[in-house]
């Protein structure tokens, strides 16, 4: 199906809106007052991808919670700043992060100029996800460090699934994530939308009552 | 009201208990729906201990949040689960917390309980504060150990002052801390307090509407 | 009892072994200039007591090398200082090594003073092993912080088994070791006792020829 | 140009220094069998490269060492291969090693294919140093998981000056390095080295006594 055709469907879903097979590439019909949730993943063999897309599922299991899929590399910061929360997806590579994950987030000075002390990613909700190899080949440190750079952008943290957030061991590169491992991913997605829909009711009636 | 007049009051509550306005030991004068913000410290040179009270004069900026200020052997169970955020201080020893700090942390399971699958401490707002003698002799390492224990309980967990939490670094063992530095607890104690009233406007007006 | 009765009595195990008075428990029969290695661990439930005692099997797979095995609480500082190598074995408790193991690690300062800028602890060899409940549940965190320690101590640090060293996943806390597990304690236990050989041996000869 | 040609025209930079072809810059005159110290580096200001110089100022100060100083980008995987010992530097970007140094680390099984189960930097040795702006914008963290991406290669790991490796804060960018950060350098390179030394005697003694 080539995109103007996708257009075409997407602007009949418009009159039309129980023709579902619209808006599919990365981003859900939510309203336009919708908390935005970024996910953001690099991927090589899948199944970065298929842990993203199973948090992309846990946010649209929130009622008014919008998500957007986007690979690391692709990401714009437009996007970026007008996100609610952002979720971080990386494979394991040598105990990290990748490195186009990492290049990822050093874009959001050099490119985005979000800095110190302006910090124009305070107050949105973080949270990260992975996928290793091994049991223990550095998915732990990979996640603590994606929300390392999200702290300090002054942003909100939190987890869901492992104690630091999602994972999937996926042993060879060939294997299928497992089920457990995408319900992790989902209940992510979902914990992430519900906090930063608190999280923008809360600051903002704590600001109406000052 | 005058400190001394304050303090006056204090000594007499000591004889007519009733009197409850005394700003007791490590409590503000808050409303009792305020929030609440425990604060955790172990110090055995002082300066976490200045660290945390200047952590607990930032809580206090904060029109109805109320501060309580607990050295980590004697935290009781109740105090930590009836607490809307908890913020947890320790000195740098070999690069993380003290082992009191970390025994703090094991009480959680061991004495009151906090297990998985039901995370009592869910949704409560944690911060981290160290102090340490050297620039970079694991103050991180610590803050980002705390972090991560609150994490693991399934926390919402936020930095403020360093990248990931407020820090002092003390040198010899002798200097007081730096106004930079008490400055940077205040801001954590500030910024935690304002989040957890957020947080717990924000999930309370999301349920209602579920 | 003093130590040439002890000694005697050892010698007579080797013919009586059904005699176990003998402190032969935590402790091989090696030679004199052995390389000595270190094993502590703390355990409640005895899956960290099973991994060091697989530790100890591969320390004792090296000809010349010693190993003797302490819970945290029991280690002597000359035990510490005696030894050439120490590896270090903890529970994960809320993603970090359990406060009984941080508080060894504490009381290197203040019962062994062992302390900078001297650093007695120095170019001895380090490493960790782990246990923890579930896959992610902060094992990376609890080795990784082991070796932290033991670099600020300015120690020589190694991993084996898995990227950051030995581990096993516990589950619900009945699950014997598997195979695979217990191999990597052996294969830690082995390459420690291997480096602080080369490395005793690689000092003393760079010191010699200088 | 053959490697003659080349060290003839290195012999006479030293007469002429104003003749600048030489490959002197990030090379020193070691002897063949010398051990080989790698030290890599990323900078944007030039702050991370100042203290790369003075590491290999270090290892030079060793004799029988011999340092090669290489960008992040820049480095061959027959380099990477034929060094004894490699010591990482990076800016700290977002709590973390830079994305450059970041994906040098993943070229390392992607270009050079060194790769579990063979660990083709088995037993070489690494160590790390950083700059950052503040005192705790993840100077740590940033050591800590170049040391972790070495010991997943299982390498043997040390640290000198602070406790993960050596540091230096920048501030605002522009102010040089301090001479206690070059010190710590200096410390680090000349550590590396003489461990480099030991651990290859003592490696070579230990297999020919087998």
């Amino acid at each position: 199906m080539t995109k103007i055709a996708a257009g075409l469907i997407c602007l009949l879903t418009i009159a039309f809106p129980h023709v579902s097979d619209c808006p599919a590439a990365g981003q859900n019909d939510a309203p336009p007052d919708a908390v935005r949730v970024l996910i953001v993943y690099h991927s090589e063999q899948g199944h970065t991808a298929a842990l993203a897309r199973s948090v992309e599922d846990g946010v649209k299991r929130v009622p008014g919670a919008g998500a957007t899929l986007r690979s690391a590399a692709a990401v714009k910061c437009d996007e970026l700043l007008a996100a609610d929360a952002v979720i971080v997806g990386s494979p394991v590579y040598w105990g990290n992060m990748s490195g186009v994950v990492k290049t990822f987030f050093d874009r959001w000075s050099t490119d985005c100029k979000i800095l110190p002390p302006t910090f124009a990613m305070r107050d949105k909700v973080g949270a990260a996800f992975v996928t290793g190899g091994e049991v223990s080949s550095g998915k732990e440190v990979a996640l603590l460090t994606i929300l390392a750079a999200m702290l300090g952008n002054r942003m909100i943290v939190v987890s869901e699934g492992q104690a630091l957030g999602a994972t999937a061991t996926t042993g060879e590169g060939t294997t299928p994530l497992a089920a457990r491992e995408l319900d992790e991913g989902r209940r992510l997605g979902e914990r992430v939308a519900r906090l930063a829909q608190a999280v923008r009711k809360g600051l903002a009636s704590t600001k109406k009552s000052e």
